[in-house]
């Protein structure tokens, strides 16, 4: 069936949302599906699944920023992370829900992502994210102070919540027809949900997804 | 510099690392640099960096394997996940050193990786890892009495240490002129690598790494 509509689930802490972020628009104007944003605390999904962030892990970190600036050059456009990193995202992603930006939600999103990785600023810095959203001609002040309402605070709490709920492991993530994909490098497998040609066997999969554990982690020691 | 070779690292657990050794043979013959294989223990990388591995964590899982169908539809191979997953890999890993088969080590990995993930075979049983080797007209009794050698199972760990020291956190790892390089969809920027065009401005690179962190994790409390 072709799909109606496409979620995408971001946190600002990661490049790779970013560039998916950059890609995903146009495409669902392409295919003509809805782009529902789920802006999500990735701190919170690595929490749930007792995981480290790449920045939580020296050469990972260095090796994303790497595979990022190269990226970037590659697809003509500049990569300058975020001037501290990681930074608290809270208001960031507050700030980017449709319950505070409305119909500027997109705008909004695409002026915080550019400004924080590839302009280098702080955008965990609630004046400098007021300066980032006065520049699109928005009441700056205004919205940033929405972020401080308890109703805009539990609106991100449920979003990461129902992610999780959804299998949200990593951001970024985009789910189609019910399939989940996670990171930047999915675009051509979302391309094939898109034009409903998913090649995918969903009962062979699912055998596989059943086949026995022979061994768990702590069993392989030397 | 045009590198003068490059070092891979894998362990049979990763359907990626598989995917990346179907690509790294053919590169390294195009752009003539000595390709240096290293088995490493996967669980141990996850062990030293604190990390799970995505079978530990279910919808990651899940993810990892459609993504595999999906790819190697497009690739043109068969996708058929191990019998049983995860498995123990030391048998099939110390097999693959090349104390134990020498100038054969590229068609016995070749094999075991086939065997694992396009034919669903039990690759973490000695039984059918000894089938696997007398089906490339080797003796499979000789070579897998060796993997209970002390000395074999040493070369192991050291080459899983060694890895770590480089800064090896996940498999398959490629690293050529010390640039090193996580997974399989970093093919792209390998080739410019070898082609000693790396795009990359080192000092930026190095600048941006150098930026402070504002946060860390548990602060990001709700």
């Amino acid at each position: 069936m072709k799909p109606q509509h496409l979620d995408f689930y971001f946190d600002y802490l990661s490049p790779y949302a970013y560039f998916a972020w950059r890609q995903i628009g146009p495409l669902c104007e392409r295919y003509q599906v809805e782009l529902r944003i789920h802006p999500v605390v990735f701190g919170k999904l690595l929490d749930h699944w007792g995981q480290l962030g790449p920045a939580e892990i020296p050469p990972k970190r260095e090796f994303v920023y790497k595979s990022c600036y190269r990226y970037a050059i590659l697809h003509g456009f500049d990569f300058n992370p975020p001037k501290y990193h990681p930074f608290n995202p809270l208001h960031a992603l507050r700030l980017s829900l449709r319950e505070v930006c409305g119909d500027h939600q997109r705008q909004v999103i695409s002026a915080i992502f550019a400004a924080g990785w590839s302009q280098g600023q702080d955008i965990g810095n609630p004046d400098e994210l007021t300066a980032i959203v006065n520049a699109l001609a928005l009441d700056g002040a205004l919205l940033l102070a929405q972020t401080q309402i308890p109703a805009i605070k539990e609106t991100l709490h449920k979003e990461t919540q129902a992610a999780i709920e959804r299998g949200v492991f990593g951001v970024p993530t985009i789910i189609v027809n019910d399939q989940l994909f996670w990171g930047n490098d999915q675009i051509e497998h979302i391309v094939l949900c898109l034009e409903d040609r998913d090649p995918l066997d969903q009962e062979k999969v699912a055998a596989a997804l059943a086949r026995a554990r022979a061994i768990d982690r702590k069993a392989v020691a030397r």
